[in-house]
């Protein structure tokens, strides 16, 4: 290992309470996207995120409106044209917090227990960019950054990202860049370091029901109007049929089957049934008929219900027939599916099916296009390397479940193929109550971090 | 006319301003039963209740503790043995008064408009309540009540009576009648005088589903773990077949089928199906094949979703798989229809269909016999002569399909039959926002019991 190498690791792990301050700061702002109560906080998160690049000597520093949440850049070049330029990608948004009650400490104040950090956004992804942060300070404090690196932070990637496909399009110059690290994928275990190359589309929809014009007494009409409720249920019970595929005209056209040797290269993960069945503590798995829970979740299209609201959800009993039903939808798509497409297959599907007795209408919340990486280029090969000497074992290549659309926008707008990788865990209650960070796991993501800028400088 | 009751009448009509006063009164405490919240205003009813009836100088006046919300009661016996007696039933609490956003003014602060008042329970049943102590008030201050009255009001009617049937059974000497006058069924339209004599009863029971042991990401695991929401939808949907009857088993085998004569009768109702889709406001009318709507709801069971709530619900999307889903689910039964068994159906139906992907429990939450009246009785007969009087026009016999369990329990326990009217009408909007009372007819109501009073003391 070269002495600078050292040098870096070196500084890293002498700064380890001082990185952990930092992430704690950088969790307790509330930076939750969806909610239109906390732009104040998103605006805190992204002038936080401003003096820690200033710290480092970044250039260029900017906080670029959008329509929305505000996009912060930065870069340090100095490593001159004759060095690759690396674009690191992270978002400073994170999920709602909700259910509050089963948070075992406040989501908003980050707290350590046992070698974990709890809070929302300590994975997802706040660990991951003061990862990043660290590796490049780490760099520049024992001698010079290796490459040049650009750095941008979007604060809207929990809502579908609405605005950043338009900022890279309209700023393809400023973004310019050789190859770009996303580690907003994660590990398959904390001894399994893992590189992503494909990762599904989304597209979420809102449908609304309206039946009777107000809520109904359930005895004086019950019987003779159809409850916008059981409509709702029957509708999306007809999305799938019994060997568990959806059912959405035309659904399956455009998805690009596994070939067999894919297929048997995704037997050798780890993540087998087994793995599935425990992390979800699910009773059982379930899905479409002929293909195992990691083809499922990594190579084929799901739909799932992400939210249901109807009547009286209250404590005790209140005898309505209710007006209204709402069912939040989204659907995983993968390679070569489109939402555009899939929106048109679910309007198709609700005019076929849904009856008379309801008017309905679709919002489209969110969307991203599927994607799919070359594994063979500079950037995922020094990640290789990287994570293998890092963890002393070669790094599991997956398809990913999640979306994270920027890989496909990058793809299509800059040229570039991304470096997929994270340092979150299967366990990490992702989007849910109590998310935490592992810390051994996220201070030799620090380490791999340091080891790839260098190899992509060499 | 004789003199004492065109007085009585006379007395009623110069004192409607006062009237109104006191219904506003009532109006203005929230005794919603449900609400655990609610619990000193509903005591606050319960007094206020004894403080009308001391002013009428009743006797043996009692606020009777239950388990959960007490009952009122006062009798005034001075017409002597001679005289029957009539027990009067109301309920002095309300349904909840969610959602309030949709109330053009506030549920509790009662408004009148035009010749309307409203507020939560003017119409279901404080002004129904406050009709029969302006009625008695009116005999009472003009000469002496014709008949012997006991009043007896509970506050746990919205949430099923837990406590009433018990407590019926352990007073049936204070309580003994000779028959029951009930005013918590309505009306078909303001000029229409309406008899009920038959009641559905009600199985009401929350559903509630789990699968993973917390959300899920619905990218990381959707497609490979089944989605309690989507399950229950599932199960809901397949409670109904492609002909609208219900596939619990051995559901219909108590229904007692209805007869040609009655259903020439209940075809001469004036709630044709036009009533029903004008009423309800629903784009076009549903249910069982082979019946109208007056059938579907008066003489056919039904089952209603009346809450859903799984996963994210608030503004814009989240990518939860969620790890519950919760239905409120309520049947309405015909005779001979028996809430336990119907229990024990819903249960069987959930063992043979729910998937083993998630674990489920039933919570029984209100239950109510069917019941069905004979239309000859002495108080049936009073009632029809003095809804005649007052409107004009001979009354309709109904079916209702909403439940009022108290007819069937005073049936068996006290063997007295009920005379059930009410001067409510189909667009009080019971259960929902901007419930509100007609005042014309209200006055009209309460002409009808000062006859009534009359008549059965005659």
């Amino acid at each position: 290992m070269s002495d600078r190498l050292e040098a870096a690791l070196d500084f890293a792990r002498n700064n380890q309470e001082q990185t952990i301050k930092e992430l704690k700061e950088f969790i307790s702002i509330p930076s939750i996207s969806t909610d239109p109560q906390s732009d104040g906080d998103i605006r805190r998160a992204a002038e936080w995120l401003v003096s820690k690049l200033e710290n480092l000597g970044m250039q260029n520093i900017t906080i670029f409106p959008t329509e929305r949440h505000p996009i912060v850049y930065g870069e340090l070049l100095a490593a001159g044209n004759q060095k690759p330029t690396v674009l690191i990608y992270g978002h400073y948004d994170v999920q709602p917090a909700e259910p509050l009650e089963l948070w075992q400490s406040p989501a908003f104040e980050p707290t350590m227990k046992d070698d974990k950090l709890f809070g929302r956004g300590a994975s997802d992804m706040k660990g991951q960019i003061i990862a990043t942060l660290k590796a490049v300070e780490s760099l520049i404090r024992t001698g010079k950054m290796p490459v040049n690196v650009k750095f941008i932070f979007e604060g809207e990637e929990e809502i579908g990202s609405p605005n950043l496909e338009d900022f890279i399009e309209n700023n393809q110059q400023l973004l310019a860049c050789d190859l770009n690290l996303n580690p907003d994928s994660g590990m398959l275990g904390p001894d399994i370091p893992t590189i992503t190359y494909s990762l599904r589309g989304l597209a979420y929809f809102e449908i609304r029901l309206s039946g009777p014009s107000r809520d109904l007494h359930s005895g004086l009409y019950g019987g003779a109007v159809h409850n916008p409720a059981r409509v709702l249920c029957e509708l999306i019970a007809g999305m799938h049929d019994k060997s568990g595929r959806i059912t959405l005209p035309g659904f399956y056209d455009a998805v690009r089957p596994l070939s067999e040797e894919e297929r048997e290269e995704l037997s050798r993960l780890p993540e087998n049934d087994g793995f599935y069945l425990d992390t979800s503590g699910a009773p059982a798995l379930y899905g479409e008929e002929g293909f195992t829970a990691v083809e499922r979740v990594g190579a084929r299209p799901s739909l799932d219900v992400n939210g249901l609201l109807s009547g009286f959800t209250g404590e005790g009993s209140k005898t309505v027939l209710p007006a209204t039903a709402m069912a939040k939808i989204s659907i995983r798509l993968v390679p070569d599916q489109d939402p555009g497409e899939i929106e048109n297959q679910l309007m198709s599907y609700l005019e076929a099916n849904a009856p008379r007795t309801v008017s309905w209408e679709v919002i489209p919340l969110s969307s991203a296009l599927p994607s799919i990486s070359d594994r063979k280029t500079k950037g995922v090969a020094a990640l290789s390397k990287a994570l293998e000497e890092t963890w002393g074992v070669r790094p599991v290549f997956k398809r990913m479940g999640g979306s994270i659309p920027v890989v496909a926008q990058m793809q299509k707008l800059l040229g570039v193929e991304s470096a997929l990788t994270g340092f979150g865990l299967p366990d990490d209650n992702l989007h849910a109550p109590n998310e935490k960070l592992h810390l051994p796991t996220f201070y030799k993501g620090i380490d791999a971090l340091i080891r790839f800028f260098t190899f992509v400088g060499e």
